[in-house]
């Protein structure tokens, strides 16, 4: 399959070497060429301009937010340019669910095929092709792309027909991240005080009811006190945050965890945590209880 | 071992039998005498006032709140009365962290041996003898107590030599189920807002960040919209965010999600929920987005 | 009038002076003796036990907490022991809407009259008898009392014929200045942040639609920065936010405002601000926003 | 003076008016023709194109928000273009602090003078040039201008040069009307719940602590429960809380309070009240609370 790949950054850099490893003929672009340049090497052809992506099978775009999506898609007329009808473009970037809307009839409009799937995981399991992609569209505009799908995650969840929902979803479970993660700071820090020892209160719950990855995973982090290099900044993360708060606001959903959140990152990121992992935020309820800017003492 | 096991509601009945079935030999009492009755057929002697059951080897608390322990242990001053210096007392009830620091005190100036063992887990969980029994207390009176405390649950979590911290861990573990709960609330009111099939978004998460119980229990609750039978009633939920917020206080440590699930479960007692599983306190979110009263919509 | 007075800390004291100089006849009671020696040296007689305050016309009670009111009207049987069952017994304190509901069904029973009446003001003001006193009881007793009141209080606002609804409402009153303070800490925070001059804010709004004392009064304060000598104290806020969140849960009330104004006071106290006015809660704002301990910029 | 104003709206015609009869020379435009007849049929001149307005010695923009702005003054270069470079743009919509700058940054490129200078007051104190006008910009700009923003309002405060300063202070004040709006909505719900009469809680109030117009005019409102005609809609106040919101994340600064008032305008925006007073959101307080959906009871 012919695909044009859009954004080679940490999580586009991978899954396209994916595609090139599952045998598809590939041609990227990205805005700072140097990524480029890698996956030419193993035989993907180098576009000169994002646009000339859309001539392919299937293009996929993986980009940092509204605005890169914008710019690529719709600023420079890519779709309405686009001579192969039967193109599927499959957005994989984390939007907001209004411009999810808007690509949805943008696509329509040009009679071009809309796949959103974003994704859940990080770069190394993007490497490994163990992604959680969660898709929406057209069910036949789904198989056409399942090949790289399937090449790219180990399971693809389809919240049905209209792409938009499938950002809706993406937001909604980064939410739960969110509030699981401020939820064990809270947690964390009133044992703490109590001089209760905060490892084995995470074994308690990591070991019983809140036995699964976001548990485990960014419990670890928090009791570690360790949160660089970062797997997820939490500057992406406060946009995540917004994101789903305005997804809520259009939809008459008020969310009063995101906003606690919300609120908890800023906080954060005027406390110099930015680039930090977004488990960082742990810091913040650390903070506001007196305690020291270590990990949890054990 | 001798037992004094006072309070034989929903769980102590059947932590009682547990014990009864291990051969223990237990005297027993309940304000409400029909629980007693079932025991005492099965071998248990029937005790007319609490304080007699503090001339056992063993005393087993197992009540509503606060008030409920201070009234048969520290009003009638059982612990002053108790001849066997070697006694110690199991407080499994769910109380306080100020009135659990109390019961402390008056244990050591009692001179009598107190450990604290609230437990997780329902009255079925109880009767196979599967609870995790979150304990604290001098290392020496738990392991008196062990062959208790084995005989009701399928682990032991010992959190120190101080039985308050034990209360601690209990209640920010209830906590972090509430959060839990009122996360899923606002995930998928958000979800049904854009028409995203509620079921699908639950499976996506707990087939795979949030794969634990926590949320397949509650979360499955939710999308069914049934809270009754309650499996934990609401009103004592609001309890429990109560103590972990005045616990919170006493220690100077702000919980922002906790005010979030204490108001909304506020919310939830005013409109009829008090007696139904906590976990109806997702229908607050639903209605808050102007949603009808059943269950999200598949 | 024959009146009894127990109770004389910073605002008792003044306002039991106030009463001298109005002519009544005074028979008064303190825990700590120093207060009551500088009224006897004006002429009050000192009792030796509170319950002694019972045989006057009218008794006053300006104590510090339900506990404190608890243990010199309930716990030795003040109430039964009354002989001159047209007392009125005057209860100024901020006490809980609970226990103020239990204290009505007391007097009720040993067929004594009681007014709640908490005040609203401070120490200079109660000594100029400038307080806003906010009164609820039976029509009558109101009137028996009144001259004290207005020995006291520059006006008496009554709420009925029911006393707890006197402290919901001086409840109501002091959520509504800790939200006050609440909202210009943020907005003063905001303001800063951006290098709005805080002083030309305060003066648009005190100027404009906010020309009122609450936000006169504390605005100075947050704009000096200087929160000592306490004129309400940070801990006696907290209280109050508590006693309304109790109103609030009792009565099926979620109060957002009151839970975040609570979680601020409740990290300003972990930060040493316990003993300052409570108008130090500003602090936390800036605080959070990564702003130094200082005043606000000018 | 010679001055063009663009954005005749319920507002922006009234502040037109006023500087007709003050004596300028107006030029005026408007998207929807209506209300620039009849400022016509006064004197005015009426043009075809906004950037036209850019050719006068200054030039008003009174507009719904970011996106309007943004068409008439940085989308079709009337910055550019406009040859009299002494002009000075006054730019009194609420706008984003975030484009607040940069339209602080396109003037100074294009060599022009702005003023921001967003107002408060309504429709009928606009008619009455008695608006609170908020202002910053070059001291110089500011002074050319003073003759219509005297001709306007009743007293102009000024921020200081920069510009967006005037912004955030408009911010300011709506967050803490907002926020005033919030609190006496939860102290007359709990208020309402215990049977208190809503009246005397509010006479108590605004006869006190709080006699300023902010709580005596919407408290009004909420106790009559009336909010159409809106004075000013629920969606704008919406929108204001949001601009807050973004304004404090920009600079670091969580704004829990914003945060619960804007969840609460997403309840009633979801409930039906869009184009109500924003004021209706205190009929949130009273859902939540179990209570109709009538006026508090008096």
């Amino acid at each position: 399959m012919r695909v044009g790949f859009i954004g080679l950054g940490a999580m586009g850099g991978v899954m396209a070497a994916r595609l090139l490893d599952a045998g598809h003929e590939l041609a990227v672009w990205n805005r700072s060429p140097g990524a480029a340049e890698q996956l030419a090497r193993r035989g993907a052809q180098r576009l000169q301009h994002p646009e000339e992506a859309f001539s392919s099978d299937a293009v996929i775009t993986m980009l940092a937010d509204d605005g890169a999506v914008r710019d690529v898609v719709l600023a420079n007329k890519a779709l309405q340019r686009a001579v192969n009808k039967r193109l599927v473009h499959v957005g994989m970037s984390t939007v907001s669910v209004g411009f999810a809307q808007e690509l949805e009839r943008s696509h329509a409009e040009a009679g071009l095929g809309y796949v959103a799937a974003p994704v859940m995981g990080r770069p190394d399991v993007a490497a490994a092709g163990k992604l959680n992609i969660i898709a929406a569209g057209a069910a036949d505009a789904i198989e056409r792309v399942r090949p790289l799908l399937d090449a790219m995650g180990q399971k693809t969840w389809v919240f049905g027909a209209e792409p938009h929902k499938a950002n809706v979803a993406k937001l909604s479970m980064n939410f739960l991240i969110g509030a699981a993660i401020e939820a064990m700071a809270e947690a964390v820090t009133l044992a703490e005080r109590y001089q209760v020892v905060p490892k084995t209160l995470m074994d308690l719950l990591t070991g019983t009811l809140f036995a699964a990855p976001a548990y485990a995973v960014y419990g670890g982090l928090i009791l570690k006190g360790e949160f660089m290099p970062a797997n997820f900044k939490l500057t992406l993360g406060l946009k995540d945050m917004r994101l789903a708060l305005a997804a809520g606001e259009a939809a008459g959903v008020p969310l009063p965890f995101a906003s606690v959140v919300r609120d908890n990152l800023v906080d954060a990121i005027g406390h110099g945590d930015a680039d930090k992992d977004w488990s960082a935020v742990a810091r913040v309820a650390r903070r506001r209880a007196g305690l020291d800017d270590g990990p949890p003492r054990r």
